[in-house]
């Protein structure tokens, strides 16, 4: 039910986030996502045309992310690539039926809008800042992030 | 993301259900469902091998239902043509996650846990029973089930 360009959506996503505020090669990306080079490729793509990520072109060019992971839903990242398609008209376009779902489609529609509202309620920063010992993308238990993030709350006359 | 796939096995189902004990062909049951006629053969296919669906060979065969409503999930339906994957162990085949999920894949699949809930929970008599202006697959405001559940439920001595 989850797509596989969903999947590596997320993934690049979060790799970004680590590199933060570096840019990064689709080649540096394809390598730490694991996903096919041509594939991601094109998943990148969507997520530029919709404003998730940034790509400078040219020398010392790569892509970065263009939200902060505060402000970005996991609904946003998947529906950059593959849309959550919610069920508003009969799908066999029954003209009696129209916007008044029948029991079947309207379930399955009820369906759709648990999956969106569990993508809609996580941001990245929360997939980022929650603690486990399996951190997304990583071998090792200690996130990226962190010496960025103590870095950023060390005081200031330390 | 649920497939077309899925939304034609539950039509078919439907379908089969109102032509109960009676069995359906293909090409019937592809007009009655709106359903290109080849896709429902494979669809079918699936079903049959899944138990859900009795497929009888020869002159006078046809498709029928092999499971009462009352006891076939959607859940079933799904997971006969379009499986719901679970997520199980890290997708990325990180060694040291194994079985703990990260955050994201732990995330994903509590999305998945959630859809495979609300379809575990509805039967395909629910969905016949549930009373709406919009009955499944039909133009008209009246369930085709209705005179053969008024026959069922008439006094005996009437």
């Amino acid at each position: 039910m989850l797509s596989q360009t969903v999947e590596y959506a997320l993934r690049a996503v979060i790799q970004l986030a680590y590199n933060q505020p570096h840019l990064c090669s689709t080649s540096f990306l394809a390598e730490k996502t694991k996903v096919p080079p041509a594939y991601l490729s094109k998943v990148l793509q969507s997520l530029v045309r919709s404003g998730i990520v940034h790509s400078q072109r040219g020398v010392g060019g790569g892509m970065t992310l263009q939200i902060p992971a505060e402000q970005m839903t996991l609904l946003d990242i998947v529906n950059a690539v593959d849309p959550i398609k919610r069920i508003r008209t009969c799908p066999l376009g029954i003209k009696t039926h129209g916007v008044n779902l029948c029991p079947l489609h309207s379930r399955l529609d009820q369906t759709l809008a648990l999956m969106e509202d569990a993508f809609r309620k996580a941001t990245l920063a929360d997939i980022l800042a929650e603690k486990s010992d399996s951190v997304p993308l990583c071998e090792t238990t200690e996130s990226p992030l962190k010496p960025l993030l103590e870095l950023r709350h060390a005081p200031e006359n330390a």
